[in-house]
């Protein structure tokens, strides 16, 4: 029996841009001239991770009170950009057709749970389980979010597939030992995620969900 | 001798990622509900072939009134987000180095002149001669924008280059009888350009310029 992991932002929400911008915007401000591109290519690790990595781009210094300013700022913009984000496209169908034909499946996402909720929201399933950064101790491209929201499953490695829009989601899902989906929902090339490793790639949500046979679900 | 032709956005300013949301905003306005990476993967062709495009894969009819409108309402939201804008790193030193070696180039763009102007601006360039929408029938993937800068340049087809950070320029370039340099800076992955036909790939001006040798350039 198959059980799917899901990514959350540009996975199954259009939240990818909004976050780039955000964390553009946070960097700017404390003096942090990165190109935007080299933001979007980061986007999906851990806040932390992202930042420590383009700190290190850039050769600058950065030390535990600009982080946290940094992730304040990030969170400030990022709530301003909340309204401009939907549901991707066959998001909460797909959600809803897994349900229906019980496989089971989760939400892991490398961002907070306050992030997380109003994503929620706009996918109709507020109240769902979710795994979060606060339940891991190393966020992507570490494989802990995946390992234990298949704990959480109960599903074995070999039928476990990890759904995601980014590389970062690919690699983790391999030191994990699943199988990765990618999807370029998130503003990643095809091929980008085919070489982190991805097992099949779709366009979004809607394009998986009209393919799930591919993936090892049968209506039976 | 070379010649070189460049793109704007994307290519030499940091400019795409505004575009995509200020182009988002405008359909979101209109009731045109796409996915942000969608939109993403259009900018780069006249704001008109996109949005004809972008209706068709909505399926939504498209009239003249709402043409406009969407027109208006992109150029609003695009200049509200120009502060937010800089010159990608290296572009001003790549464009005075070929100046200084007496390579000729011309900036070619699928935008409105008035929108180009601020960003020549970032980079000290204010006063340059540039192609634009205004100057031809058809903008890219259409060659025709193209093919008029190499005209003001007196440049031969094969000695020529176009520089550019989407798949439209590779593909205009190529219709064009020139060779495609791409960076990476707009936010396409390498495969896409190379795909697309690109000759060479760089991550952005500051590393095409560090590699200027690989495309015939030599300080002599």
């Amino acid at each position: 029996m198959s059980a799917f992991i899901f990514d959350l932002d540009g996975t199954l929400v259009d939240s990818v841009y909004q976050h780039v911008m955000a964390w553009h915007a946070a960097l700017s401000a404390c003096g942090f001239d990165l190109s935007i591109w080299r933001i979007h290519r980061r986007i999906g690790m851990s806040g932390g991770l992202m930042i420590r990595a383009l700190a290190r781009e850039l050769d600058m210094p950065l030390d535990e009170a600009t982080l946290n300013r940094l992730n304040e700022l990030h969170a400030e913009e990022f709530e301003r950009r909340i309204p401009t984000i939907s549901a991707l496209p066959g998001a909460p169908e797909l959600l809803a057709e897994l349900r229906e034909l019980k496989i089971p499946y989760i939400i892991a996402t490398s961002g907070r749970a306050k992030n997380a909720r109003p994503m929620l929201k706009l996918l109709g399933r507020e109240d769902e389980k979710i795994i979060t950064r606060e339940d891991v101790k190393r966020a992507k491209p570490d494989p802990d979010l995946f390992l234990t929201a298949a704990k959480v499953l109960h599903a074995k490695d070999v039928d476990t597939m990890v759904v995601g829009d980014s590389v970062w989601d690919m690699l983790a899902a391999r030191r994990a030992n699943f199988l990765g989906v990618g999807l370029l929902s998130g503003g990643y090339g095809q091929q980008e995620l085919e070489q982190a490793g991805a097992y099949r790639v779709y366009a979004d949500p809607e394009e998986m969900r009209r393919h799930l046979d591919e993936l090892g679900v049968r209506a039976e």
